[in-house]
C-alpha cells in the first residue's frame, strides 16, 4: 500500500504548545494557509504536546492549558473539525514508536548539526541544563510528520531544517527497508514501493512578519505581537503603534519599513503597489490613514474568528474540545497504526497486530 | 497505586539482541541468577530489539533471527514461560512513549557523559557515523525497567551507569510529577507516593568472565567464548585450551591465572579454595584434571540446556515461540499500559483512556 492509494493528498503540520494565544505571525506564516488548504487535502494538524516538555517539563499544567488554547485558536481561526483532524502527539502511541526507527536511521551529527536545533540552543537561555529531549525532539518531529505519510508540510521558515532532516529520514527508510534505489527521486519513492512520501515543505506568503515593534519578528516573548484573540479596538491601536518609517507623508517608502511590511501583508496586492506608487511619487499620503487601512483589513480576517471563538470559552468550550478530541484521536490513530504496522511489516518487526481500542 | 501492592516485588532485565548464542559469561554475569529468582520475584525479561537497530539498522532480519535465538536461549538455560514473563521491546508502545518523558528529565550531558556509552562509542568502530539513537538507547533503556516499575535490575557490572541513569530518571520523575521530596531517600519514594520505585541494580555473581584465551572478557566477537549450546565435547576441548597461568603441576595459582577463575566460576567454593591451598602447598596438581573437573561441571550445567533447547529447534521451535509471545506481549502490555495510564496522569497528559487489544 502507497500513499497512490490515498483519496485526498495527505498534509500534517503543527504547533507546539509552549504558548497560548496565536498571533498574526502565525496566521499569515501558516495557519491562513492550513485553513484555505483543507478544501483539496486531507489535514492532520497536530499539537506537540510532548515537545512542549523540552522547556516545561516543569510546568506541565501550563502544557495541558495551552494546548487546549491552542486548539481554541485553530477552531477560532477556521479549521474545520468536520473536514480536518486534530491530533493530540501523546495520544499517538505510533508517534513515539516511530521515532526510535527513525532515530536509528539519523546520524547524530544529522540531529546536532540542524540549525534551527543550534540557534533554539543558543537563544533560549539552557546552557548546558537542556534536556536530552531537546535535540531528541527534532527527530521526534520527523516522526510526527512522517506517522501520517504527508505529501506537504505547510511550515514557517524556520522550520525547514527539520524538514529537510525529516525528508532525509524518509529517503532512508525506503531505502532501507523498501528496496527503494538511492537514485530514485524524491517524487518517485511511493511510487518505486517506499513507505513514505518524502514530504514538501510549503512556506506560508509572509514567512517571517515583524512585530509591532519594527525589529524583531513578531513574537509573544518580545511583547511586539498582535493576537488572532485581541479586540477590534486593541488590534487597531497596536497597528497605529506601528513606526512608518519614512521621513514625511510625502516621502517614499523604504522597503524595510515595518509598516509597510502590514501593507504587503495585509492589504491586497493592487492596493499595496498603488500606496507604493504614490508615495514614491511624492504624493501626501498620511501613515495615520494607511494604519486606519491596515487595522481594518486585520480586524476583518479576526472579526469571524472572535464570532467562532465566543462558543468556545470557558469549561464549556473546553467540554466541546475534549469531546472533540475524542473522535479525532480515533481517526488519528487509525491512520498512525497503519503506518506503524506498515513499517514493522518492513523492519521485521511483525510480531503481532494490535488494535487500539478508544 | 504504589508498588506496595503488587503481589510479588517485580525484577526486569533483558539483552539486546546484537548477537545469537549467550555464552558462559551471559550465564554467570547474569542468566544464572535471573533463573534463581523466578521463584521469589515477578519477574520480566526483556529483548531490547529496537536497540539492536543502533548498530544493526542495515541487517533488520539478523535483528528477527537472534531475538528469537535469545528467547530460545533464555528458555533453554531455565526461564520458565509459566512464572516470568518475556517482553519483546517493539511490541510495547509505553516503553516508547515513556522513553520520551524520561528524555525530558535527563539533561544531555547526564546521557552523553554515561561511561558505558563513551565505551562504546569508541570500541564499536562507528567513529563520527553513529546512529542519534545510540545515545538515545540509554534513554530507552530507562523507560524499559521503568515500565515495568521494578525494585531490582540484575545486570553484568558495566551496565551499572545505566542503572544510576535510570535510578536519577525514577527521581526526577517523582520529584517533579508524584510531590516526592528531594530529600526523600530511594527507598521511600513509593511510600511518598512516587509513581516508580528507585529500582536497585543486582550485579551477577561473577560480574566480569575471562574468555578462555584467558586475556579479554569473554565475547562472541573475540571468538573466546562457550556457548550454552555447544555439545559436551566441544565445551570440554575449549576448556583444555585456557591457560593455567603456573610455572608446573607444584607451582601455585597466581590470582590473575584464567584457569584459576574458572575454577572460581564454576566449582563449589570449598572445592575450589582446597584446590589453591593444595597449589600452594606444594602438593602435585595436574591441570588436565583440573580441566576435566572444571569442564564437567560446566557441562553438568549446560546439559539440563540441551534438554530443552533440543525442543525448541527448527520452524517447529519457531511457531512455540510466538505463541507464546502472543500471551506473553499482552500479559506485559498490561503492566506497561497501567504504568503509562499512571504516568500521563501526573504529568497533565490525560486526555483519554486507550485500550491495546491483541
Amino acid at each position: 500500500m502507497t500513499t497512490a492509494h490515498f483519496a485526498k493528498p495527505r498534509i500534517l503540520t503543527g504547533d507546539t504548545p509552549t504558548n497560548t494565544g496565536l498571533h498574526l505571525g502565525h496566521w499569515v506564516g501558516s495557519l491562513e494557509r492550513r485553513v484555505s488548504l483543507q478544501d483539496s487535502y486531507d489535514c492532520y494538524f497536530l499539537i506537540a504536546n510532548i515537545h512542549a516538555f523540552t522547556t516545561l517539563a516543569e510546568k506541565p499544567e501550563q502544557v495541558r492549558a495551552n494546548t487546549l488554547g491552542i486548539i481554541k485558536d485553530w477552531l477560532a481561526a477556521g479549521i474545520d473539525p468536520d473536514r480536518s483532524t486534530i491530533v493530540i502527539q501523546s495520544e499517538i502511541p505510533a508517534i513515539a514508536e516511530l521515532s526510535w526507527f527513525f532515530a536509528m536511521l539519523l546520524t547524530f551529527n544529522d540531529v546536532m548539526g540542524n540549525p534551527t536545533l543550534i540557534h533554539e540552543l543558543e537563544t533560549k537561555g539552557l546552557k548546558d541544563s537542556y534536556s536530552f529531549g531537546f535535540p531528541m525532539y527534532t527527530v521526534g518531529q520527523c516522526s510526527d510528520i512522517l506517522t501520517f505519510r504527508p505529501e506537504l508540510v505547510p511550515v514557517g521558515e524556520d522550520q525547514e531544517p527539520h524538514i529537510e532532516m525529516c525528508r532525509k529520514a524518509a529517503r532512508k527508510f525506503n531505502h532501507t527497508y523498501c528496496g527503494v534505489s538511492v537514485r530514485t527521486e524524491d517524487k518517485d519513492h511511493a511510487a518505486q514501493g517506499g513507505l513514505f512520501p518524502v514530504p514538501k515543505a510549503l512556506i506560508g506568503r509572509v514567512g517571517r512578519l515583524v512585530g509591532t515593534d519594527g525589529k524583531a519578528k513578531m513574537s509573544k516573548s518580545l511583547n511586539n505581537a498582535i493576537f488572532l484573540a485581541e479586540t477590534e479596538k486593541a488590534v487597531q491601536k497596536k497597528v497605529n503603534g506601528i513606526a512608518a518609517g519614512r521621513a514625511s507623508t510625502t516621502a517614499p517608502f523604504s522597503e524595510d519599513s515595518p509598516l509597510l511590511q502590514y501593507i504587503r501583508a495585509f492589504l491586497p496586492q493592487e492596493r499595496a503597489d498603488e500606496i507604493v506608487a504614490q508615495c514614491a511619487a511624492g504624493k501626501e499620503v498620511f501613515d495615520g490613514h494607511l494604519k486606519a487601512e491596515v487595522g481594518a483589513a486585520i480586524n476583518a480576517i479576526l472579526e469571524p474568528m472572535r464570532a467562532r471563538r465566543a462558543k468556545l470559552e470557558g469549561e464549556a468550550g473546553d467540554a466541546v474540545v475534549r469531546d472533540l478530541l475524542r473522535t479525532h484521536t480515533k481517526k488519528a490513530n487509525a491512520v498512525a497504526e497503519e503506518t506503524l504496522y506498515l513499517a514493522k511489516e518492513k523492519m521485521g518487526l511483525g510480531w503481532g497486530k494490535r488494535t487500539l481500542v478508544f
